[in-house]
C-alpha cells in the first residue's frame, strides 16, 4: 500500500506531524510518496517525491494536510485521473467542511484505512465542458462549483439556463452558480443558496444577486446536463466561468458552458466521530447563544 | 373505465364547462362518478353523485376543477387509498403549480388520458405521524409539507430535528416546515427555501424566522426519515403542527413527529403544452420587465 | 437622588452583585427604591420596596439586572410614565443588545452617572392605538415592535398598509412587523429585515413570510404615522397584535393599528467601552472564522 | 426660463415626441438648448445644441427622455455643478424608479413646472473620494451608489468599515454597495437590501454575497461620514469601485474611500399622478396575483 502525502505550500506548524507521520508510515512497512510541498516541511531530506498531478496514479489513499482549498485541488485531481483513490483530509485551522478531521485524530483515521475499517464519503463531481463555434473543449472537472460571473468593468449580464433540453429562464444577474451538493456549503452560501446533503445526487442553481427578485436558487437532479449560454444580445458584457475557484476563462456571446455529473466522484475518509451535521453546526455555528 | 370529477365547492363559471364535460363523457361512453359539490354546478339533475373520500376506490382517472388547495386535499385522499389514481387538474382561476392544464386545455387532456397517450410526473409523498408517550398515532399523508410553528401567543419555540438517527440541530424560530419537493412552491417559497424538482426524492427542511442567522433551508434524500421533536425545555410555548395546511394539532414538550416517505406516490396528468419551468416562470413572473 | 431597582425574578447569581449594589449607593448617601423581583434577591430585609409601575414617578434613574427583556418592559413603563428617567441596564447572561453593560462594569458606570459624566443613548418609542368601529383606544407604548402575525390554525393573512395617507400596499404574508430602529436588532433580523443604526428616527416595515417574493423591508420616515389595517375579505382568518412580545390582542376585519412615534424617547445610559457596533459585532459573531 | 433637453442616445420613437416639445417650448416663448443626442433625433435641424457636461450651468430645467441611467448621468452632473437645477425625467420603456413621469405625462408635467406648480422630490446625493497615501483625490458624486466589487479572477475580498470614526466590521464578500436612499432601488435591491424612503437622510451598507452568514444591510445616519479600507492581508485581491455603475477605478491595499453626503441635493419633479409607493407597487409587481 503507497500513501501520497500532500500540503498546503509552507503550512506553519505542520513540521511535527510531518515527522510524525513519516516514522508512522516507515514502522509499518507503508510506502509513501511526498509532494514537493510536503516534503519541503519534513526535517530530514531523503523522503521520495512525487508531483501532485502524478500522486492519483500511484498512491492507494492521499492523505492532504491543509485546509478546504488544498483538498479540492488534490480531489479535482483524482477525478480526471485513472484510479479511485481515496482522500483523508486533515485540516491544520479551523475545521473544514472537506478536510473534517482534525490533528489529534489523524493517526487514528489512518489506522481505520490502512486497517481496511475506514468508511467513505462518495462525492458527486461535476464535470465542464465549453462550447465555442459549435466545438466543445475539453472537459474540467470540479467538486464543488461551476461560477458564472461578470466582471468588475461589466454591467449586469444575461445567462440562458437549460435543464436537459428544458429550457428553465434567463437570469439576470451578477452571475449564476452551478454547484454540486459538496459545493453547497462553499460560495453558494454566501450567495443565499440552501444546504444539500452531499449524499443527493443533484445540481443547485443559484442565482448571485439577481435583478429579478422572484429568482431563488433551483435543485435539480443529476441525471440531465446543465446547460449556460451568454446571451449574445449581451451588449459586449464580459462573463468569466470559474472551475471551483483555481481555474477558469473569459466567455463571450454564443458561448456555452455544459455542466454534467463527471464519471468518477470522489470518495472522502470519513471521520468517524462527527456526523456531517455535527460539522455543519460547527462550521455555522449554530447553537450558539 | 370510470372517472370521478371534483370541483371546488361553488366554482364561478364552471357550468358550462362540467355540462360539457358530462357530455364529452357520455359521448364516449365512459363512466362519470361526480363528488357533491361538482354535481351541484350541473345544469341537469340526475347524476351518479360519490362522496370525495369514496372516489379513489371506484375511479380510474379523477378530474380536479378548481385551483391547488381542491387538487391537495383530492391527492391526500388518493395517496391514503387502496389504489394509484391519476389526476387531471384544472386550473380556474391564475395556472396553479399543480393544477397546471387551462380550460381551454381539458378535452384535449382528457383525449390523452382515455387514449393512453397521456404523461404523467410522479409526485412524491409525505408520511407524517406524531409519537405521544411513545406511542405513534394513525399516520397521515401529504403532498406539500408538514409543517410546526409556534401559536399567536407563545414566544419563539424549539424544536430538534434528526436525519434517521443523526441529530441535525435544535431550530430556535417561529416554526419549521418539512416539505416534499411538490411543496417546495407552496409555503416553503415564502419562507425563503429553494425550489426542489419534483422528479428530487428528497425532504427540504426550512426554518422559519429562526433566531440563529446561520441557519439554512437544509435538502436531505427521502431515504432516511425526518424526525421532529418538542423541546422539553420550551417553557411551555404552544406549538402547532399542520398538515398540508389543511389539518393540524397541538403539540406537547417531548412529542415527536416522524415523516417520512410515503409508500404510494401521486400521478398528476402533465400538461404536454409546457414543462415544469415554463409553469415556474409564469407563476414567479420570471423574465417579465 | 433616587435611584430605582429592578431584577429579572429569580435571577442567578446576582444576591452578591445586590448586596454591594446596596452597600455603595448607601456609603455615597443615594437613595434606592427596589422592585419587590430585586428586594427579593438581597441577603437582609429592610430595603424600601416599590412596585415596578410606580419606579418611573419617583426615581432619577433606573438599574435594570436582566437581559433585553427586563429591560423592554421597564422602558415601556417610563415612556408611558410622567418623567424622563435614564435606564442603566446590566447583563446578567450574555451581552445585551440593550443591556450594554456587563457585570464588571457595573460600579464605573453608575458613578459615572452620579458624576453627571455619563453619554447616554436617546432610544426612539412607537406608540401603536387601536382602532375599531371608528374608535381609537388607549395607545400602548413599545420601544422594539408592533407585530401582526397569523394564529396557528389560520391561512395566510392580508394587511393593508399605509405611510401617512399614501397607500404603501396589501401584504400577503405569516405577518408584519412594524420595527424601531431599537427593535430592528431583535425579531426583526430572524425575519430577514436590515439593521436601522438607533440615532435614526425610522420606522421599519418587514413582512413575516410574505407571499410575493418581491416584497422587501422598508425603512421608512418617522414624521408620518403608519397605520395597518386588516382587510375586510380575509376569509375569517384570525390576526394578533403583539407589543414588545408582552403584551397583545386579537383584531378582527376592519380593526386598524396606527404606529407613530411616541411624545417620549428613552434614555439608555451607555457604556463607554464600548461602540454601537462593537456590540453587533459580538452578538452577531461577525469576524469569527 | 431656459430648458435643457437631454435624451438616451438613439431613443426609439421619440422623434414625434421631441418634435412636439421643440414646438410646444417654442408656442410658450420658452428658450431650448438640446443635447447633441436630443437635438439628432428631432425632425428639422437648427435647434441650438449644447454639451451635456455644460447643460446645468445655464438651464432652470432639464427634461431627460431615456431611462433611469440616462437621468443618473445627468443628475450626476447637476449634483457637481454649480446651480440647482430641477429635472424631469420621462420614462420610454418601463416605468422607472428616477423616470417616473410617462409619456403621455409629460406636456402636463411640464406646465406644472412652467407655472410653478410642481411639486420636487429632493433626493440625497453622495460625495464619495478615494484615498491614497495620505492623499484625498478628487471628489465624485454620484445619486446610487458606491459599488466595492472583486474582480472576476481574484478570490473574495475583505472590506473593513468605519461610520465616523467608529469601526464597523471587515466583510469578508464579493463585495459592499454604499447607497443613498434613491440608490436602495437600484443594485441594492439584487443583493439583499431594503427600500429606504428618498425622504430619509441615510447611508445603506449592504454586503454582496457576504461568507459571514449573519452579516445584514445596516442603515446608518448621513450626519458622519461612511470609510471603506481595503485590507492589506487581501493577499494581492484586486478590488474595484464603480460610482453609479458609471465610471471606476482599481483599488489596492491600503486605499480608503471617504462616502459623504453631497453639499448639493437632486430636485426631481415629481409625477402629480403617483406616489413614491405607487412607483414601488408597479415595478415590483406587488399585488399581482
Amino acid at each position: 500500500m503507497r500513501i501520497g502525502i500532500v500540503a498546503k505550500p509552507g503550512l506553519a506548524d505542520a513540521r511535527d506531524t510531518l515527522d510524525r507521520l513519516r516514522g508512522w508510515l516507515a514502522d509499518r512497512g507503508l510506502e509513501a510518496a511526498w509532494s514537493p510541498e510536503a516534503a519541503a516541511l519534513l526535517t530530514a531530506s531523503g523522503a521520495p517525491v512525487v508531483e501532485r498531478d502524478d500522486l492519483p496514479a500511484i498512491s492507494d489513499l492521499i492523505v492532504v494536510l491543509g485546509g478546504d482549498g488544498t483538498l479540492l485541488a488534490m480531489a479535482d485531481r483524482i477525478a480526471r485521473g485513472p484510479r479511485d483513490v481515496p482522500i483523508l483530509g486533515v485540516n491544520f485551522g479551523s475545521l473544514g467542511f472537506l478536510t473534517e478531521i482534525t490533528r489529534p485524530e489523524i493517526f487514528t483515521a489512518l489506522a481505520e484505512v490502512v486497517e481496511g475499517r475506514a468508511q467513505h464519503d462518495e462525492r458527486m463531481v461535476l464535470s465542464a465542458a465549453v462550447r465555442r463555434d459549435g466545438t466543445l473543449t475539453d472537459t474540467t472537472v470540479v467538486l464543488n462549483d461551476v461560477v458564472f460571473t461578470r466582471t468588475a468593468l461589466s454591467r449586469i449580464i444575461d445567462l440562458s439556463v437549460w435543464v436537459g433540453d428544458q429550457f428553465v429562464t434567463t437570469v439576470r444577474a451578477d452571475g449564476l452558480i452551478v454547484a454540486s451538493p459538496t459545493g453547497s456549503t462553499a460560495y453558494n452560501l454566501a450567495a443565499g443558496g440552501p444546504i444539500v446533503h452531499p449524499a443527493m445526487e443533484a445540481f443547485l442553481l443559484t442565482p448571485i444577486a439577481p435583478h429579478t427578485l422572484s429568482h431563488r436558487p433551483i435543485v435539480v437532479p443529476a441525471a440531465r446536463d446543465v446547460r449556460v449560454a451568454i446571451t449574445p444580445a449581451n451588449g459586449g458584457a464580459e462573463v468569466y466561468v470559474t472551475f471551483d475557484g483555481q481555474t477558469g476563462q473569459p466567455l463571450g456571446p454564443g458561448d456555452e458552458v455544459v455542466v454534467g455529473r463527471a464519471a468518477r466522484s470522489v470518495k472522502l475518509v470519513r471521520a468517524t466521530t462527527r456526523t456531517y451535521f455535527e460539522v455543519l453546526r460547527q462550521k455555522l455555528k449554530w447553537g450558539e447563544r
